[in-house]
């Protein structure tokens, strides 16, 4: 890489940059990124200032998750005029200096299926001053969890009538999603309902904002929200009349809304308006991506390819993988999704994931506090540890499990806990619990035809924990390596803005020449251990045991009668002497 | 009870005195009673020295623990003398000042099974200087759980010859439990195990030592250990040769040394000798009666009865009965015994406890410590806490299940855990937790003829805290009282020390008596709460279901897919104002 960045400044080629625009849970984030080398110039942080670290909270409904949209808007212009101002003061690559004006494009990312109902003319609801209040016309973040019975409809229903809507997203709809979304607020505030001309993703209100296009009739809608959680598809398009009016006949109106077809992140929503261009400070005119969801962009910033699996990994995992279309992929059952070009054009993209890890290690930091004992003195402790001899395993479902049971309700569970368990114990058992969904993911990909020869791990946890690296390694079986990148969803945008400014004005031609110029993973990667993999193997079975008697319906292998004693003979092993 | 105290005084009889002495986990107390009242003149306690708070541990085996029989002797002389010492300051009711030679009486009760290997001449290996570092050489610890793989082999090979050994001690014997410890020490230290002449409990052993008995030939052992640990009873003596030679050849050695009956706690052990008098500031030849477990006098310093069930709950609970013997009694699968006179002559005595209850909320505490918080801090939260409003459910089992499972390779489980669970959340579903495990073991009781009508908890946590003995009748649905005293256990050795006295020396005719007289219950006593009770019946059929399936072999009912949400059905109602 380092070879390649020096061979491209030595052809003399003017720089180019392009912004990344990553809206995540807690805050938004831009990146300032040399298109040439994927030089990171300058980044921009902004927390949203609402609600609990920028969620609105519900005391007597513990599944409610709100966003308000004014943050979205605050935080792009603080943001990406942050970015731009460090970028300004770095000493870039080459003894170029950093110009604004050769910024060609802009790329955006977001969480989701993080709906927003808008009015006729696409702006949104919680905007306007009679709705402020009402948490039903705010962002619905994509942890919201009150819909759990309405996706339970929703799969219900396609099961029944459209079976091929369900074997695209894994089989059950979750309430994550934008249909069990939509259904919960026109049964939980019809007002609310009645006054949403149609429901936008935020991945797609974005580049709507940035480019003039909200208004639902010009509006292009990404491939990605739409083919994971709107059961989207090329051959069908968006859910037919007859679907819609099964759920609820109150949907057909919101139907109706929809477009039909949708776009890549290879393609542009439109170019930088004039009054935008002056707020955050860039050329007007330049094309911005159509946007996509975080992990689906981190996964390009990656460098996802065939054969690896980008696992983004932060409060909660998407594990991401692609597929050539040629070939065709199974469905996937448990998969969030497998969807033309969601991630890359020319591929299936395939979305799976956790729906907490860093929340679960921050739990026991935060929330229980043992000795009040931070992440690096927890970490410091279990790592002395050898795998199994705590005789402590838990369960990742903190906050339900997404991939493969697609179930939110589930929760955690921690196992083998005795008079002497300490809160080391506890957090490496944690640790070792998400590794153990990772793999259930994992194998899953496998199962159905899709090898995993590699990892790249990205996100906070990736670069800063060798020791949850290594445990993945150890439990997946797999080399693991790591982004180069320390935001590669920020990074994934800023090369879908390469890609759309194109080879002729200083950007890419493709994503495949776009992510070999501006993507790389570390030197250092993480190696299974073989001794550690012979007890990470015991640990995973009985894994599997509490896993499918908890979380698969009228399973058969259900007698748990034994685990507790297997896993106190795995302790006992690991304390004589075994594995070090 | 009151009047019963001024009529005694009014009557002018002198005062006479028992002391009872109390062996715990991790300390021994001495109690000097006036026989008349109950009244408690003075206490004397002695923290054991060796080890972790006494328990000598093995850094390489967490199953193991030990003591220092030379803590005994020291604590002996030591708790006695400053119960004396404090009596002698006490203000005595009615007047009468305290003279320790108007004591009467001595009782003695220890933890168990507790067996101590000892020579020929009935001295504990542990005190000679060649077996001073060995452990198998020590006393033996009833939480001592290196017989696991023993206690299977004397189920089995019981089960095969002698099936009516296990009928009387629940069906499964326990590693706790005396032949799977002397089994063990034959594996694990044969020098150790032909070095020792035989095995004496412990609260076989101090009655001896304080009359002179120690001498094999002239020992008196209890009933009660004998009964409910050893295999002993009435109708067959103790196990027979053919079936100790199938569990190891060598143990037939140590079956010769057993006698062929045994005593009660109504009956004396001997007589005070002039050395230990001296030693105590004692009358010299005053009664010691014989020894029996700290449970079973603590039920009788409760004021056990029939239809009564007596709770000792400390870091373990004893869960004492009896049952008049005239009418006879089944044999109950998972009881820990159902033996002769082994609380009260005349009755049967059942026994069923839990492994742990006060030691798993001091492992919140004291192990996990969140956010340093300690017991106070946390039952004040968890007390605000509405009956499921957490969702957390536990398992009881963080030291194994005594009853009814009878098995140590059990462990603890935690499940409902989400990103907002809270400490004072696990708190509380620790102490449900072992308010379920207590609910399992009554209604063991009353399945097998056994009705349980009123509870009477005694030990420390049930004085000093209401919370938890709110939540104990709210689970169980029986009235709960409290125990008068707060040392129950001593309290019940001293009502032996004033049976074994007798009228005429001015103590009791029998234990009829001794505890009208002696014992009592607090005025103020728990009553379930029926919205509570509604809210404990749900989730004990949760906590039912995880009992069955983690703790039966080939349960049927193990199908616990449901139960994750059964329990957040139960929060979410309780969250829309259920119980309060």
């Amino acid at each position: 890489m380092q070879g390649v960045m020096q061979g491209r400044a030595a052809a003399g080629r003017g720089a180019h940059y392009t912004v990344g625009i990553d809206y995540g849970t807690n805050s938004v984030r831009a990146l300032v990124v040399d298109v040439r080398t994927g030089e990171e110039l300058g980044a921009g942080v902004f927390d949203y200032p609402s609600g609990a670290r920028g969620i609105l909270l519900d005391p007597e409904d513990p599944e409610l998750a709100r966003q308000n949209p004014q943050d979205y808007l605050d935080g792009l212009e603080r943001s990406v005029r942050e970015a731009l101002g460090r970028a300004a003061r770095h000493e870039a690559a080459g003894g170029d200096g950093f110009d604004p004006s050769r910024v060609i494009g802009v790329g955006v990312d977001t969480t989701g299926s993080t709906p927003i109902p808008v009015d006729a003319g696409g702006r949104p609801l919680g905007l306007q001053a009679r709705f402020r209040d009402r948490p039903a016309a705010q962002v619905w973040l994509w942890k919201d969890h009150t819909s759990h019975a309405d996706a339970l409809r929703v799969t219900e229903i396609a099961s029944a009538l459209r079976p091929q809507y369900l074997a695209k997203c894994g089989g059950r709809y979750s309430s994550e999603w934008y249909w069990a979304k939509v259904l919960r607020c026109a049964q939980a505030d019809p007002e609310v309902f009645d006054a949403a001309h149609t429901w936008v993703e935020h991945a797609d209100w974005i580049p709507a904002v940035l480019t003039g296009t909200e208004h639902p009739e010009r509006l292009r809608r990404g491939v990605c929200a739409a083919g994971h959680k709107a059961l989207y598809h090329p051959d069908w398009g968006y859910p037919d009349e007859e679907f819609l009016a099964a759920l609820d006949e109150r949907l057909v109106r919101v139907g109706r809304t929809l477009p039909d077809r949708t776009y890549s992140v290879a393609e542009p929503a439109g170019r930088l308006t004039d009054d935008w261009a002056a707020r955050l400070g860039l050329p007007a005119g330049i094309p911005v991506a159509v946007g996509a969801f975080d992990a689906h962009l981190g996964a390009v910033g990656s460098g996802v390819r065939e054969g690896t699996l980008v696992k983004i990994i932060g409060t909660s995992t998407c594990d991401l993988m692609v597929a050539p279309m040629g070939r065709g992929v199974a469905d996937i059952p448990g998969l969030c999704g497998v969807v033309p070009e969601s991630v890359l054009p020319g591929a299936f993209g395939l979305e799976a994931g956790q729906s907490a890890v860093g929340d679960i290690f921050s739990w026991l930091v935060d929330a229980v506090r043992p000795a009040n004992k931070g992440h690096a003195e927890l970490t410091a402790e279990a790592e002395r540890l050898r795998p199994g001899e705590s005789g402590v395993l838990a369960l990742d479902w903190w906050n339900g499990n997404r991939t493969v049971l697609v179930d939110q309700r589930l929760t955690g569970l921690m196992l083998g806990l005795t008079l002497s368990t300490t809160p080391a114990e506890m957090y490496r058992a944690l640790v070792e619990a998400t590794a153990f969904g990772a793999r259930v993911i994992m194998e899953r990909y496998e199962a159905y035809g899709v090898p995993v020869e590699r990892i790249v791990n990205c996100g906070g946890i990736s670069e800063k924990n060798p020791f949850v690296m290594q445990i993945y390694a150890d439990v997946m079986g797999r080399p693991v390596q790591i982004s180069r990148s320390a935001q590669t969803c920020a990074l994934g945008a800023a090369v879908a803005g390469a890609v759309v400014a194109g080879a002729g004005a200083g950007g890419h031609a493709d994503f495949g020449e776009a992510t070999a110029a501006m993507t790389g993973v570390r030197d250092e990667a993480f190696t299974p251990i073989p001794a550690h993999q012979a007890v990470y193997d015991r640990l995973y079975g009985l894994y599997r045991r509490l896993h499918d008697a908890f979380g698969v319906p009228n399973n058969t292998g259900g007698d748990l009668y034994g685990v507790m004693k297997a896993l106190l003979d795995v302790r006992d092993d690991a304390l004589r002497g075994g594995a070090t």
